[in-house]
């Protein structure tokens, strides 16, 4: 039987989502896959939605993987989050086709990329958030991310899986802001290596003013100005979730790190 | 010069606030005193408004020293900054009067305790909220909360200093939710010790339907009963502020934990 399971976690602890082989270094996949073996005996393949990289986060993570458990959905969830570590949650899982891929599948993809403009750090936000310690130009960071929807060249952004093309269609950008917070989030069919992260790095330096909304759209037109910008850091990067036409994913819990009101509008 | 500073900090990694000679584990008061003898070469007693336990987080703890120091309050604040661990800041920075004493003269202290009622544990809110796996009558909270208003004997809620007496005065208590967040906030002239912990154990009581409003706020005519529950866990607990009458502490930045719209009605 295939599972589709939809997870958070916080990436602090883990050098990203993919298995790395044969090292030792703690990854969601890797993590997952254990978990699995050790709850029905047999040795387990978990396949994710996207990769994140070392310390991005997920709220809403799509898994897949192909399970003889024999208990209830019920059951396999609640074995899964006793046993899996804090920083790991399994929210929402259930049959799937039985040869659902969910990175294959996936229609689009939702990442957020999280601010925090305070004068001084978040001693609760620093592993959640990217700290820019002075007020930023939002209007103009919205702006700019407007200028990005649609079907492009986003080369300048980021690299693509080897041989391939670096067009992508971005559906929707949204910069949204409450207080000294400030939140990017993009949904595309697909997504470039580091291309939110390069993202959000142009949107503060319009937001700083160093550059014009104008001038981190013309990216567009110079896919060869790899990168636009250094990546902004893997912290305040999330992968939020990703949309499917045969399985529906529920909407997910009211996270910590997602309780900022304005971001509930998707 | 006497200064006073507001600080936030997240106390996961801390001993709680009050400084444990001969003991090397870290404290807030320890980590400050260090960081300001390191600054200006001189030994430093920090005084605070309010001691924390281990694991006890912090939003607007009120701190004061003496300090030489001769360059602008700005540099010293940007200086304890760039000093200080991450998961500890100086949100704010003045000049007292010579005799302030932030514990003595405090007229309130205002705690905060918050709640995940999710039914799965927050990667994200671990260490910064008490996982109840289930949903909570908050209408029933805040019926028990509201009682607790008023001069009273709170000895079934916490220990008095030794050889003090354990009547206290509440001036507010507010239980807000948002979602599956919950939060029980109080203010006071003084706490016993462990008495908002208590009173968040008895309120979820409450919640769980386990427990009546009425026989929670029955607890203020057996103060023999201590305690009236275990405490809560500490990482739950948030030292929100103090009010003086000499000294006008600005309003906090809006930090992740606080991000909960609700919780900015005071």
């Amino acid at each position: 039987m295939r599972i589709w399971a939809t997870i958070a976690y916080e990436g602090t602890a883990y050098r990203g989502f993919q298995r790395l082989a044969p090292s030792h270094e703690p990854t969601i996949q890797g993590i997952l896959e254990t978990t699995l073996q050790r709850l029905t005996g047999a040795p387990a393949q978990v396949r994710g939605a996207g990769r994140t990289d070392a310390g991005v986060h997920a709220l809403g993570q799509v898994i897949a993987f192909d399970s003889s458990w024999r208990h209830s959905l019920e059951d396999l969830q609640r074995a899964l989050n006793a046993l899996l570590p804090p920083d790991i949650v399994v929210w929402a899982l259930g049959e799937a086709p039985s040869d659902f891929h969910p990175r294959r599948e996936a229609r689009a993809r939702i990442y957020r990329y999280l601010i925090y403009m305070g004068p001084w750090r978040d001693p609760f936000g620093r592993r959640l958030a990217w700290h820019v310690s002075q007020p930023l130009d939002v209007e103009g960071m919205r702006q700019a991310a407007a200028m990005w929807v649609g079907r492009h060249d986003f080369g300048a952004f980021g690299r693509p899986p080897k041989g391939h093309s670096t067009i992508r269609e971005v559906q929707r950008t949204t910069v949204m802001a409450d207080g000294e917070w400030v939140a990017f989030e993009i949904e595309a069919d697909a997504f470039l290596y580091h291309m939110v992260r390069i993202m959000a790095a142009t949107l503060v330096a319009v937001g700083r003013g160093e550059q014009s909304p104008e001038a981190a759209a013309a990216y567009l037109k110079r896919p060869e100005a790899y990168p636009a910008h250094p990546p902004a850091p893997p912290y305040g990067l999330y992968f939020v979730g990703a949309r499917y036409d045969r399985i529906h994913i529920p909407f997910p819990p009211q996270f910590l790190s997602d309780s900022l009101r304005v971001l509930k509008d998707r």
